[in-house]
């Protein structure tokens, strides 16, 4: 039995609490058991230089933790002047993965600010962030809907994340901080409502793994990643109603172009 | 009347919930009305350079807003590299508050770390800083405490702080943001249990100020602090017992000092 | 009697010599006893973003210390990469005082630069700072004036500046280095020729202070700003003459729009 | 047919040049095709301060690329003052994968630090600078052994990787840049002689991927891998003679460790 | 006899490989016996805000060391977030030693950016980045020529450099490291193909030189860089031919310029 | 003749007062005509890690420039957040040529460091620092022999500097900024009282100059230095009296080491 009872195979308890923050455009507190992160979307109507002219949009992520969210007080990236490596590496990560669902040819020539500032953490704080962020951007978009401003519905996909690892030879999933720090193989893996991989990663730093983890980790993913947009669904509600609307006409035209 | 309904002289609901994030040795949500901040009180067995090997500690204070928690997106302060002007000054004036009601000679050798990090923001940030910060501090300098790491109890008063400010010539107590804005002056103001002032920062740099309207300002402020004082005696209970107990001794002490 | 002899209520000696810097449109060397700063007021043609296009102009502050301006070497900013809290605290505080004297709708839409150079500490900077640089800005101003580049004289008021405090429970005028550094309570007030105040920033890190305590500072800071605003006067001479005289009319709109 | 004529599942031709820079105490010149990168194991007698007094070592790695390393002039990262995000990714992904086969507790209180610097850019540049580096840090860790600083050797397994993608909804191995860039898949894989994993990294951010495409990529990339290896064996001729030798005894104990 | 065994005024050899880097419009590997750069020279159609709408171009150029090229490993100027001293005197010498030979007003409005990165340091890494850069420069050029960008070839003159010192009261000739740190006086010397010179820069921080000493050294200079340019000339080939063939007339205009 | 009236070889008026700053063990204000320069000498207990338990002891120099010194108002370089390449440039010419007549081993473990700080340029700020940082030098280092914490004296020779240039084919001696700006070739001396040079740094990017021309320059400087040297003399009096009395002394004991 793991150190709070969970069952290997078991989440620990999800919630999301939408439209935490008033000023944001989508803003949720997710809580993944213990680990808390409130995540916002702002709409800001510029594009990095390479989307300039382009009619195209950008999501972007920052992520940040606050001071004393982790065991040890720890020192603020704006004090020291620069985010360090972890940081950097998690909010490329959240960007790509929220990217991955949505068509940002039919978003306007707008950016979407991802922000994830992490309150408290117990494990699974980048994980918890996509999770949660989706929620965010999905409120923020149907804003701009809203206000009429999307002819096509952009939002492809749910998508979720969740981590996995292998701690004393088994797998297990949700790792919360104590677990993390004792595996020896750690994984995050972020997939769609349709069963499909948006990013793996895993690393064996302390000990390799073989093929069968693998299989075994992949599989406890989608059982997790499976109840969490489940949960998310739940979460939306009506708000989750045109999600995937126009996925096939877009697959299609990719199709298209990639032929030529 | 206010903009939300208030009387000139009437505070904003305040709320403070006390242990608000596991890991801190103190850490509250303070909210006055729509601004909401997490204060931690963090403690660290080192001191800065210059009080190494003097036996005394030292109280120092970080703020930071989350880049949401303003009606338009603020830029990450990690991001650019470095805190600005207003960050540095909001967070030595919290500093300078909570040392003010703290014996740093009876505290030992060691830091402890304030973290004022706002998470929503409609004006009075730093006001309610200062002032969910001291019951995380009390908490943390009592975890000490029960520890038996403090021979003599080291806090001498409560501390609190509101702004005030004029507004179409009128006196306003606990300006919200909207308020702020149209202020002509803008007034914070620290005091102490015992009706003392800590600090006075009272800018008017949209129109000066006479002396007839500092009265007003410090009277108003004066009458938010006393019933703000009042919320954190009651939030803190028991805890707040040993408050003030060494004064009058160390008064003494200090007295002597000085005549020598 | 104080440490160089004066009463409680003595200035040290002020001196300011005009057109310190050949380069500069508004320059002085101010002296406040062994406190020697130089201040520069250099026009620019730009302006800040959030005033591009609306024909109105700004006025903003740098603040430095030479590294041996004070008594031990300081670690020159430039050189750490960073300004430090308390050069940014000063330089808002340099720039909030003069661009309450100046109608800023009325200098068009350019920036006047503040620059404090403090080649001698000795207390008191940021008030000699002020004090001096309104000579600057004067100076500066009246370049464009006699360009005709302005079509309403711009300067509402004269401004200038002081330090007050507590030492040994007696309420001082224009502390010294020595007394800032045994004083209990330590503030600074910035006050028009009118008598107004613009700025009170007073802070008891060491001690609170009482009302009376506070009566008795401010009316010291009365006493001098008034000599001090004399000794402005006799500098500028005849560049004085227009200071103030569009004064009434400006107010007289002012009231108008608050009342909508 | 692939765009320089290669079958989906080869190679670009893999040259390793050793004691490429005369100072290092390993180096190599890696080239992937026309991926060109220095590797260099630079022994130092210090550990960071979480290793110190604990008889343990440590291996990192900085990345960097030569400003025309690319297509279009790359801004220098010393000239921006910060390394970016791509940069924190890949050196902290190269830093897992060397220290996954080093048995740390076995090199003494040093740091071997790894430096990867590409001078030409065509895809692939991480997979090269692990498979290069790997070689450089045989050397160096060699170094120290035959100046018999080392009771036990410390490398347990080979270590090499490669790139693998979906373009046109085909897998290809090893991609060159043109390839990157249209690939709607792109995944990195690390792996051991002994055909397990040590890192995967695979991201779908154009398109999201099944579990047979996984599939095919994973084992394009053991192919490679297992290929790259046997030219890393090659290079080394006798001076890979002792790597693994230790393995059994290593593992043995690890598990011990976790049983109580 | 020197360390390496040549005599005081021989030249170490001295290798120049073309277009080494496959992206750059210009790029060598340059030689000066184990001391190894590379130098690239890469066309932008921006040029510096002081430039823009003169019509005129600019070279400017950057210099870095591999953290390994050195005996002990340097840390990265990226990862300390900034360059040193050093490292700007050096790139300003190479700047302004290139744009000697260059008439900008004929190249456009571009910025030719030089980049040197010496992979391998044994002395003389300054001047054998100028010898080199001019090679990619001279390549970059006339790449612009070759795409009838240019009306007038702005080529003026070769440039060289060349170290000279003295060690031991002896005047050497192209020093390496070992020599360097033993030089009481360290100079560097460049020079046109006309024997004029560009820049000398020469110190004596250990001990003062006298004239004769200086002499000394300049005819040292003088012999090195004659041999240096020869090989320039070889190295470029056909590439040379219009080399200098505009300069009478650039002189003559500007002898008529400066007469006014 | 030339803007100001002067003779191709006259120096501008130079003043140097000493003991300026009040702070400082050792301060100057220098001025060649227009440009003016405060120089001060601060003593330090502590050396740089390269020279710590050698015994030996530092000099270096920092230097700045008022943001107005300047004709147009220069970016103060702490508001950058770094220093640029021609300060650090300058800095690093200033320690060499101070250095080059100290002997470090003398002054003990402590580091000597120069500020030169421009309050008004006019041309030479680089040698007017030298000139002047030189007094401020000597200065600290005679209180250090009043402390009686040397045993040898260590100052070797007097050292001083001054520009030269050619502007319309003259040479012309100790430039201003109108000469400078127009010169095509420009070059910085520095030497000591028995006519041998520290540094000459000459740079013709405009135009190449020849072997007489250079000559011409040379010994425009050496009577420049002569007569500024005698200044140097002048103003400190009594205070030159053991300036180079160790110094044969020192030299051979050199020769010795030089000959093992």
């Amino acid at each position: 039995m793991r150190v709070d009872g969970r069952d290997n195979l078991d989440l620990r308890e999800i919630k999301i609490t939408r439209n935490y923050i008033k000023h944001a455009e989508g803003s949720v507190l997710v809580e993944f058991g213990d680990t808390k992160v409130i995540c916002t979307a702002s709409i800001d109507d510029k594009v990095p230089p390479f989307l300039k002219g382009t009619g195209e949009g950008w999501i972007t992520c920052e992520y940040g933790m606050l001071p004393r969210s982790t065991k040890d007080r720890k020192t603020r990236e704006s004090a020291k002047g620069k985010i360090d490596g972890r940081t950097a590496e998690i909010q490329r990560l959240i960007g790509r993965a929220l990217r991955s669902v949505v068509d940002l040819s039919k978003i306007g020539e707008r950016t979407i600010w991802i922000d994830c500032d992490v309150i408290q953490a117990d494990g699974g704080t980048r994980t918890a962030s996509i999770t949660g962020a989706f929620i965010a951007l999905v409120d923020a978009i149907n804003k701009l809907d809203e206000m009429e401003k999307l002819s096509v519905y952009p939002i492809k996909n749910f998508v979720a994340a969740v981590s996995v690892g292998i701690v004393d030879n088994e797998v297990l999933l949700d790792l919360c901080y104590e677990e993390d720090f004792k595996a020896t193989v750690d994984m995050n893996v972020v997939m769609t409502d349709k069963g499909e991989f948006v990013e793996i990663q895993g690393t064996g730093e302390k000990l390799p793994f073989n093929k069968e983890q693998l299989e075994g980790m992949l599989s406890a993913a989608k059982k997790g990643i499976d109840e969490i947009i489940k949960i998310q669904k739940e979460i939306l509600g009506g708000a989750a109603a045109r999600i995937g609307e126009e996925e096939v006409k877009v697959e299609v035209l990719e199709d298209n172009s990639s032929q030529q």
